[in-house]
């Protein structure tokens, strides 16, 4: 036996398992392992929804969210102030920055961010789209809510200088320290920028207590 | 809307990642986002791999391995000692005994240990297979590798009694202090057996060098 595994269909699901970020091989087992123990049917809607999800899913035509519809529900919502655009990487953050319930705005979803190491160029991303929407009136301020990282700055960066000659107003998510956060603990990049960054003490508190 | 994620699609996909064992809702995102950025022929072979799994999975008639032919390769394998038999849990283990290199017998998978409190029983594992194979003659050995476990211990002391009358001769691998660790972190359980069933020194070395 070359191989360590007694069945090629388990090495098979195995290393598909394996495949996928953060999974390693031992866990991989463990997972198919599991799913052999449950019955067909169950398996079979594991498999089911993973190529449902593939060859159905939709992306909204006007935020390029992951939607069930042509429109999704954010942009939907007529409650929704669609003059405030909040550009973001993913549909995670989406998720993230709507369970904060403090942005009644729309969103524009990147798709990522450009990261030169990975190949990905301001062409692979929404950002073209997201010019049109910006430039095509009614708009009022445009926020950058992408990573703190290089890469976020750079694709931050780049959507400045595309959107400025609009005239529309853009901003940027405040950096500072983490709400809980210690100052002894923070680090020094971060805790410079809450110090120029500072916001007039009624303001912060009125934001918070919203 | 109710639901945090933005398509039912996408929530069906992420429900069946978190239920399998050890990964939550935000890993189950994680996993689900991954997959939608692979091209349909790769999502396709990551379902197909789970569902052939499921339907063409066989298990050796004779040892109860997880194969893909009616008895498996290590039963079929003529080179090893066919009078021993290594008594585990799971292909886990089987897997993780070949890896050591220092087993020539057969296995015998029981498919589980007794474990009243998920309602496994003795019936529900391959014991009454087991029995049957010991007593057919030819058998010098069965040796029990289950878990160090209250489980472990009780599946143990069951086969052991289901076997004695058949005067085949039964033993249990060796528990004590794992090699590379220090006396002084050891549980006292572990060094009190390790204590008792002591090894000759020559034999000791002579099976490590092995």
């Amino acid at each position: 036996m070359n191989s360590p595994y007694p069945s090629s269909l388990l090495e098979n699901a195995v290393n598909e398992f394996a495949g996928l970020p953060g999974i390693g091989r031992k866990s991989a087992l463990r997972l198919v392992l599991h799913l052999l123990r449950l019955d067909e049917e169950r398996v079979a809607g594991f498999a089911g929804a993973v190529m449902k999800l593939k060859r159905e899913i939709k992306y909204c035509s006007l935020c390029h969210n992951i939607s069930d519809t042509e429109v999704c529900s954010i942009c939907a919502d007529g409650g929704r102030d669609g003059s405030l655009i909040c550009v973001v990487e993913n549909v995670k953050e989406v998720m993230a920055i709507e369970k904060t319930a403090q942005f009644g705005g729309l969103y524009h979803v990147l798709g990522g961010i450009i990261s030169p190491i990975d190949g990905i160029g301001p062409a692979d991303l929404e950002i073209a789209s997201l010019e049109k929407r910006a430039g095509a009136g009614g708009i009022r301020e445009v926020i950058l809510a992408l990573s703190a990282t290089m890469e976020g700055d750079t694709t931050n960066f780049y959507i400045y200088r595309k959107l400025q000659p609009l005239g529309v107003k853009i901003s940027i998510i405040a950096r500072g320290v983490s709400i809980g956060d210690e100052i002894e603990y923070a680090d020094e990049v971060t805790l410079g920028r809450s110090i120029l960054n500072r916001t007039p003490f009624n303001e912060s508190y009125k934001l918070l207590s919203k």
